[in-house]
């Protein structure tokens, strides 16, 4: 059961425990500082597939089977599949609901679905509705590269704002079964925040007034300054949508420089062909899967709060001259609560 | 609080009340049989607007004022809008929660969205997540047309299976209000089915596989027989569609002809030009707010079924030679049981 707390936040009474999580990711994420933290990786981009739809696809139904044989459940012990990728009619995650067999709820969130699948998990294991769920978002960088920007064969050049979709899926089995694991504490959902970004190849800044608003909205709601958080953990901002976020955070009073890191700005390090930084759900979903839950246990994190952010335009809407549509939601997640 | 039941459906202790909703058509959904129910209507369909995805998005946004002011809320009362619909990134969606301004999780359900948003927006409101939400999907004929089939100005012709995408959108209104109206009692989320068919002009047929294992699997988790329903109502099955789900269902021991009711089949009643009927989000939407809801307040029904249904394909999965994954949730909607 929960409860509302300040104005937007929602607190889980009994919080789920991530009983099991998983990465799978391809070549260049493998490549990057974190290349070593993942499950599975892979060489090839098709991953000896026959098409990059059903590379992203073997990825994210790994990142599944992964994650509930990690956890010690079957795949008949989860009540719902909560998928979503970058795909128009999200494709991959309706082929692997079908091979999976469980009953299926698709989002669209763009690059939040790791924090968007995460609250409806939350909320459908501690209002009793689910014992067990999975939390799976998706993305691949051919895959989106043709279907949001140009045809791969062309080779057109990035501009310097430009963020790579990374080549990437996670999986989180969300429980009601208790014991020491990392819990979901509470989230705050966000609200779709657009400041006028019409730049495709731009979406850190467009995204990051919608990661200011949800993490100062969780902090007013929950009463803490930034530093409550070993890690304030945005999706995937990239370098120039990180710098951002610190300066919008500053201007309305907080300091987030302290405790904020970025997937985007993780996942490849200092490569320069990435450009600002990685992108897509699989981003934000590798990282946390990773490496920060990883950390978690580990000792390193005591309190994380992720924050997935995710740019809602359409190659249509660009075109028609629309600006980018942004959100964030914010998944607070706690080590060793456990009731 | 929610409980299981059976082996996947969901029951909500506090069943979250039907405070307010809405429905928005066009014209040929207004010259149907059912024209005289919608709330708004409208004759030309760009509706004043200077593209197709901007008249699909102004009513959505109509749909959900209007059931915001129907139940006697303000917008600032609503704490998650839970939109969706058939374009690509559900844009519609992403625009209206922008406008706004409230917390959003988009959905990705394909024609099953009513359901799908009933369901989650149940869970939250039962959880104690939210003390009132929108459910809020959307289609348009002509910005369905162009992206899923051909453009418009082909004047491409139909198969006899095919189906006419509704122009229409509907909202509901789901709150932890108590008071005398319709509640959300149970639900049962769907797994994808997918028998095999590839015909994207046949979707009634490929749908109906995935309706009949969801009603059937409701009605044995409660223990019940078909008629302790007033009416089962699929989304948009079609004529076609509705005869296998009728078949299919008498095959595994059911007899659903005498409750069964289809959105699809009502929504343009004999209007050759439609086929087999309505489809879409925006169908099974408006024929719930417009049609069934307001029976149930009349008394003309005590208890319903309401079982939308989606296929997940897209036409890229279609081009690469996949079948269609179908999914149908059902969401049990009784009057006055109050608590």
């Amino acid at each position: 059961m929960g409860a509302r707390v300040g104005e937007k936040t929602v607190r889980f009474d009994m919080p789920p425990n991530i009983l099991g999580f998983s990465s799978v990711v391809g070549k260049d994420e493998k490549n990057g500082p974190y290349g070593a933290c993942f499950d599975i990786t892979f060489e090839d981009s098709l991953w000896g597939e026959k098409t990059y739809e059903l590379a992203e696809r073997k990825m994210q139904l790994k990142a599944v089977e992964t994650a509930i044989e990690k956890s010690g459940l079957k795949a008949g012990d989860i009540h719902i599949l909560i998928g979503g990728d970058l795909l128009n009619q999200i494709i991959s995650s309706g082929f692997v609901a079908r091979q999976m067999g469980i009953p299926f709820i698709g989002l669209y969130g763009a690059c939040s679905t790791m924090s968007d699948s995460l609250l409806i998990g939350a909320m459908s294991v501690d209002g009793g509705f689910a014992e067990h769920v999975v939390c799976a978002p998706s993305s691949h960088f051919a895959t989106a590269e043709r279907q949001f920007r140009n045809p791969l064969e062309l080779g057109t050049p990035k501009t310097p704002t430009a963020q790579n979709t990374a080549t990437a899926a996670g999986a989180v089995v969300l429980s009601a079964q208790r014991g020491q694991y990392p819990s979901v504490i509470s989230a705050t959902p966000g609200r779709v925040v657009d400041f006028g970004i019409n730049d495709v190849n731009n979406m850190g800044a467009a995204m990051a007034p919608a990661a200011a608003e949800t993490i100062i909205t969780h902090l007013e709601d929950i009463g803490q300054r930034p530093e409550y958080y070993d890690a304030i953990i945005t999706g995937d901002l990239g370098i120039f949508g990180s710098k951002l976020l610190i300066k919008y955070a500053s201007e309305l009073g907080w300091d987030l420089s302290g405790v904020h890191r970025d997937c985007g700005m993780m996942l490849y390090g200092d490569n320069e062909k990435m450009h600002c930084g990685g992108s897509g759900c699989g981003c934000s979903a590798s990282m946390l899967n990773g490496f920060f839950l990883p950390e978690m246990i580990k000792g390193n994190f005591k309190r994380i709060l992720f924050v997935a952010t995710g740019a809602l335009h359409s190659p249509t809407s660009a075109l028609q001259g629309e600006t980018i549509p942004c959100i964030a939601h914010a998944i607070a997640i706690e080590m060793g609560c456990s009731i």
